[in-house]
Order: structure tokens, then sequence, then C-alpha cells
């Protein structure tokens, strides 16, 4: 799917992409799974940032919303996910999807992740 | 991602899948957009198997859990989803992800769909 | 709120309720607040059950959807919960909230718990 | 449960309560349905402050996730709901519940809601 982080901090990053008719369903429009895909990684990976080395996690879901539908026409996409809370054993963020060129949001979508390992 | 529906009726389809190498995330299991996509597959079908020709709908949301690892080893997989509610204007659906050879339990979710068009 | 569980084994919790005038919300009908505590209610109890003594749990999180609008007419109500899931660091449970006279789904609804302490 | 809106703008309003022992769950901290409602208050308003006279809304679902327990002792806490997107058949907003003193995040949550009638 070529989705490549393009900013990261501590507590946030940027995931974009680019989705073409290989991400389309049969009804005509990019997958619901291409954006809960972006979400997923970004959220997870902003998550990540905030734990010390040797420290893991592991999603326990994933609550996605589609509010604009996704075509070839919408061109790139950026996902940005912000940790919203990390404490000792979960940690939360939520990300949003916007078309690169338009600025209009796409969907959003949050996480609760599990601490694996002393903090 | 080679998904395929396996049964159909009124309210419930099934789906399957064999995860690969190719759908791995950096930390070395299966990327949760992989789950995320099947039961998204799955729910929005099983939606749609409830509605006369003619009206369409679109997937609100998603909401996946993720409840045990996914790996190459885990072999195929089944995606079962059944309609809980289908009103004039709205309808959910509930789907559960499980190993075919084990039938374990990996993961499940739940999708509200807006109906368009009359009912 | 006068919720009370009416069937408890392992696994699986059924509570009642009778929703009034008194949980109505500004616009006429039965807050979502009253089937997300029916809900949450039982799908804590639900886990609860699956628990050895000594070991504790916390909810995450709660998804819940509303189908059919709740009013005084509507009588009793049963929100039935199942778990799903039971491992060593979460459960996840699903649940229904359904009209004790005509059976009708009002809601439905998720949860992921941590469970706290070694099982 | 004495839920006052104490802001309220276009697109973002803000709702207080001050949690007591009567909102106690059987565990001694209070029940995740307090903070379910005030969200799903929150949530529901700030979609309403987008919409014009005779338009109107339900919500079809509530994800809400907690992070931090609270009890008596938390004080007044606020819930602070935005709106994320509004178009002409469905609206979704998140929002934040905070401690009032010590401003620590307690939990947080999103709404789709469906628009009733021509918007």
């Amino acid at each position: 799917m070529s989705l490549r982080p393009v900013e990261l901090e501590e507590g946030r990053v940027v995931f974009e992409g680019e989705p073409g008719e290989e991400h389309y369903n049969p009804i005509g429009v990019v997958h619901g799974g291409y954006a809960a895909t972006l979400l997923d990684s970004a959220l997870g990976c902003a998550v990540h940032t905030t734990l010390p080395a040797g420290v893991g996690y592991t999603s326990l879901g994933l609550e996605a919303k589609f509010v604009r539908p996704i075509s070839r026409d919408t061109g790139r996409v950026l996902c940005e996910a912000t940790v919203l809370y990390r404490g000792r054993r979960q940690a939360t963020a939520e990300a949003t999807l916007t078309a690169a060129d338009s600025g209009k949001l796409l969907g959003h979508g949050t996480t609760t992740c599990m601490i694996l390992g002393a903090v």
C-alpha cells in the first residue's frame, strides 16, 4: 500500500499514502480497509513514539469513521495521529485522515493500545 | 488481498482470506489493517444482502477489536458477518474473525451503515 | 436507575431496567446515557463472571449503537451480555439491549476490559 | 445527574458535572455510565449547534474510552465536545472529559449522528 511516515515526534506522527484503483472495492470507491489501515498504522506508530526502548505495545482495537468517499481523484492523503493518554498499562490516540490537496477531512479514528512490559 | 466470499445468504456472509508475510507490519505480525479490511468487507456485504435492488449503502464506520495476533502460521481465516438491525435509514452488523483450522477467535467488529435511497 | 441482574452464569449475564420520564433528554426520548449505562453494566459484569476471586478488571471503553428510540412506552428493557474473548490480559464482550415485551432490538454494544492481576 | 452546559458556540460545547457517591458502581468508583452520559450529552449538543432550526438529528452511537478512574474526590468534571464533520446526512464529533481542578484527562469519546430533514 506504500504508506510512508512523513513526520515523527514524541506523541505525534503523520503518514501519507496515495490511493489508486488497486484499492477500489466492488462499488467503485476506495475500500474502507484502506482508510482503516492508514489510521491503524499512524495510531500505533504515535503510541510507539511515547515508549522507551524495550517496551512494546499491542493494539486492542480501532474505531474508524468514514465521512467522505475516497477515490483515485482524491490524490495524496495524510493521516495525522496524536496520543491522548499514555499510562503504564494503556495508551489511547486519535487520528484524522485528510486529502493533502484540499485539506478536506475524509475520516478519523481512535485506538486503545496495551503497553507490554514495565514503563 | 485475495478475499473471497464463501457463504452468502440474506443478512449473513462468510469471507475467507489467507494472510501471508506480505501483510506483515514492521513488528513482525500481520497488520491490523488486514483484519480491519476483512471485517469491513464482510460487514458491508452482509448489510448489502438485506437491500432490494437499486438501494445503496455507505459504511459510516468500523469498530474492530484485535484479540489474538495473526501470523503466516495462522493459515486460512474466516470472517462471518451478521446483520443485527436493518431499518429504513441505518443498518448495523457484527462480525467475528476466526482461524479456520483451530476455530480460535482472532478479532471481531461492528459497523453502522447508512441506507441510501428508499427502502 | 434501578438496574437489576436477572440472570448470571459464567460468561453471560442479563440485566433489566425500566426507563421512565426521569431519564428523558431535552428532545423527549430516553437519554443515550441510559442505554450506555445498561450496556456498560452488563458488559463489565459478564467479564467479571469469568475471573477467579482476587482478580480484578477495568473497562477501557464502550462502543454503543442506538438503533431504535427508547421512551416511557418501551416498558421493561433487557440487556444481555456475553463474553467473546477472555485472555490473561484483556477480555472483550458484546451485549444487546431489547424491549422485554416486543423483543425488538433497541441497541447493542461491545467493550474491552483489561484484566488486573494474575489470572 | 445535574449536567450543565457552561459554554456553547457553533460546533463546540462544554458541559460540567460533579460526580458523587450516588454514581458509584459496586466496585467503588464512578460508573462508566456517568462518563458515557456526559460524553453523549456534549457530543449530541455540539452536533445540534451546527443545525438550522427545524432540522433534527439522532445519535447512531457512542465510542467512549475510560483512561483514569473517576471518584468523589475527582471533583467537578468538564466535557468539551467539538464537531469534526457536518455533512447533509451525517455528522461526527469528538469529546474529552477532564477533571476541572487538575486538568487531567479522564476519558474521551466520539459519536456519529444522522441528520434528520433537509439541511
